[in-house]
């Protein structure tokens, strides 16, 4: 077992070898602090841990899509899962190959479709700073995860007027309870995603050697974060079946793309998270033989490898009692981290600094622990939704106290907003003693359009 | 009552007088459209509905900030309410006489109450086509609506260095339950807002006479959206009650501010929202003889002004059967609005040029019509919370249909993130039979900090 990136160090807390109250000091609140070494220890855990299957792994940068965080996977070898063109070209930019990049999304428009099939065809055309030359010679993506009938049509008219072959797998439901969040699980027949197993056949057979589409295998994800790997089992016994059938019909079925979706263990979880190791040991007995057989398995990681290498740093502005609960009034809030809010998801939260010295036991919310108050940590945003933290033990807090939230490195700053007009926070990157600063904090004059800002308005 | 500024003619859509499909041919999708129109109704309809009280009326900019609107309401009279120092500027840029701004928020910072209290100090100082000699020349806010003790402080120690004295309200909670989502509801005692209303009489005590900061009324806010006026009649017994308290110890009380969260019909309520008519008839006798002694009246309408001003037009990219239910992949989905998401909120949803020209009889979710189909419209995002319509009964959908999600006017756009690097949408306005683009659609270069962007990474 590795050792934990952030840790309790006589009472502080550091990232790495980096005091967490240096960090704050150099680069503000609220921050993001991710700890290379983690990020690298949980990509090398999962190539070891998979390792009889040989994996292609494509990072799902939508957990966290930062051009460093991207750029050091591509590094150790990952490819590249992504949702939307603009995650395409974020690839392109973290310099993936384009062929170890995925293509997966319930919604992909045309010009989507043309970017990832035609080289040089893309809305960074143009663009300064972007090297035109290994723009206008970029291949094409590995493939497509479809995930409707009306999609392959889509893809296979535009590979048709670009004369190339679009290569697909097709997304299947296979209609097993993810047992996660029901905003997160993706996996079951009554979703938006996929397509039921059962018109798997059909459709093979419809597109059997059309010359703009190839279908090449099979891809489903049963949502994220799931606790255990008995999902997956269930999930592959009826797809291996549902493969058998479609090579005994003379269809090539090369690539199982299993998704992703392991989970992290956040401390609340009421029985415990396997670990990559756990998943592994459950999945590659299923596969082994088929890969052998020359089957190639996919894996679209994406919490598992960030989640647990990111905190998110923030300062007490105020302090407010209500009765037995003390009200932490932070400047993070729900634009920063929605997830608390929006799925009402735990993240283990405690002061980089606790006056008392006191360093928690674990991630769980109750401690056993002398001195500790209700509190809940809330945000600057107008709304009751705007908490990161409720009814937690925690030693009392000071105005100007630094918290941490934990297990942040996945689904925080890539779903962040700027409502209330509260500027994105900033990214750092922690690695031994070192921080680099991998995203400004936004500014009020970029964040209202003035000099040189996206949002117009 | 006005005409609905969103009507069906022939069988379409029109906005004002503009066939949808020929803004969404102009602009593309998905594209926030408001009626100027409509604005303008809005707001004179609240003047003349509280027009015994004659209230300064400062709108709540974080309900949709975009600088068109600000400029059209503060035209018309408003002042602007914000929360943020982000906000401060975007109606300082809109032209916001800086008197007419009123500062609310749990969490501000040192630096946002500088800028609020001192002439030119603000970080829009030496941007580019930023008038440096207006910011260099604007005064101090109207006042300050504070939410705890130790804000008080921090306000008076600011106030204190700069040699002024910062005008403040006391937000007080009356322990009213306003009955909306519990994500909404921001009166009761046990939220981080405003304080316990029995505090009132020790802080007025303890600041009396300040130098440095002046307690000049009470303010409240009970929630949004709020259905009748009943909430507003009962905090307001329990607050007059504590005017008159303070007013018998000696303390000026000259404003009062009692908030917004007016509601608006978005159509499934299973009673009727009260009319701005409607909350004034129940509100304004129980305030006019108190505003007959020189009690100054305060509202802070957001959704009521711009939420049914408002559409958002989407297009369906994919349809996909699902048994009993076809659900329809637009390009908008929980980026664009997180409302339905996040509060499980209902906005009426119809296709702009239904293919059988059946246009509604009503926002109501179950449509009396013949021809219906069950149906989801869901977005881009790979969540199985993206979505902005369940189970609705919609004509028949075809791929590339426009839908139009109504009452999008509020708390839209200003939500609005780029999760899976969706880019922001466009805004436009319209007036009579023309179309403004208010806000330019967010370009991939500019998401991804190419060239020119806000967001780093």
């Amino acid at each position: 077992m590795a050792t934990e990136p952030f840790q309790f160090h006589d009472g502080i807390l550091y990232a790495e070898g980096v005091d967490l109250r240096t960090l704050a000091d150099s680069f503000g609140t609220p921050t993001y602090v991710y700890s290379a070494r983690r990020i690298e220890e949980n990509y090398q855990r999962l190539v070891r841990a998979f390792e009889p299957l040989r994996p292609h792994i494509a990072y799902a940068a939508k957990a966290n899509g930062n051009q460093v965080i991207l750029r050091l996977l591509i590094g150790l070898g990952a490819g590249i899962d992504v949702v939307s063109g603009g995650e395409l070209e974020r690839a392109f930019l973290a310099g993936a190959p384009m062929e170890r990049v995925t293509f997966a999304g319930t919604g992909k428009t045309e010009a989507e479709i043309r970017a990832a099939l035609e080289p040089g065809c893309s809305p960074l055309a143009g663009c300064a700073g972007v090297d035109q030359t290994r723009l206008s010679q970029r291949g094409r993506i590995g493939y497509f995860n479809v995930e409707s009938e009306g999609e392959l049509e889509r893809i296979a008219n535009v590979a048709e007027e670009l004369g190339t072959r679009a290569v697909c797998c097709l997304r299947v439901n296979p209609n097993v309870d993810a047992r996660t969040h029901k905003y997160t699980t993706t996996g079951k027949k009554e979703n938006k995603f996929g397509l039921d197993i059962r018109l798997a056949p059909r459709i093979f057979e419809a597109w059997r050697g059309n010359r703009s589409l190839a279908l090449v295998g099979l891809h489903f994800h049963l949502g994220s974060p799931i606790a255990t790997p008995s999902p997956y089992v269930e999930a592959l016994d009826v797809v291996m079946r549902m493969i058998d059938e479609l090579q005994k019909a003379g269809h090539e079925v090369s690539v199982l793309n299993i998704g992703g979706g392991f989970g992290i263990a956040y401390g609340h979880e009421p029985q415990s998270v396997s670990t990559p190791e756990e998943f592994a040991a459950a999945i590659v007995p299923v596969l082994h033989s088929r890969v052998e057989q020359g089957l190639r398995v996919h894996l679209e990681p994406g919490r598992v490898l960030v989640g647990d290498a990111g905190i998110l740093v923030t300062r007490v502005q105020y302090l407010k009692e209500s009765g037995a609960k003390t009200f932490a009034i932070c400047d993070a809030g729900m634009h920063t981290l929605i997830r608390p809010a929006l799925y009402g998801a735990y993240h283990f939260v405690w002061p980089v600094a606790p006056s008392s010295g006191i360093v928690p036991q674990g991630k769980w919310p109750l401690q056993n622990l002398p001195g500790l108050r209700s509190t809940d940590l809330v945000g600057p945003i107008c709304e009751s939704s705007d908490f990161l933290a409720q009814e937690r033990q925690l030693p009392p807090l000071r105005v100007g106290d630094l918290v941490a939230v934990f297990d942040s490195g996945a689904y925080g700053m890539s779903m962040a907003s700027t409502y209330n007009d509260q500027p994105l926070p900033a990214e750092v990157l922690v690695r031994g003693g070192g921080m680099e600063l991998i995203t400004p904090r936004q500014s009020v004059a970029d964040l209202l359009g003035v000099a040189r800002s996206a949002r117009g308005g």
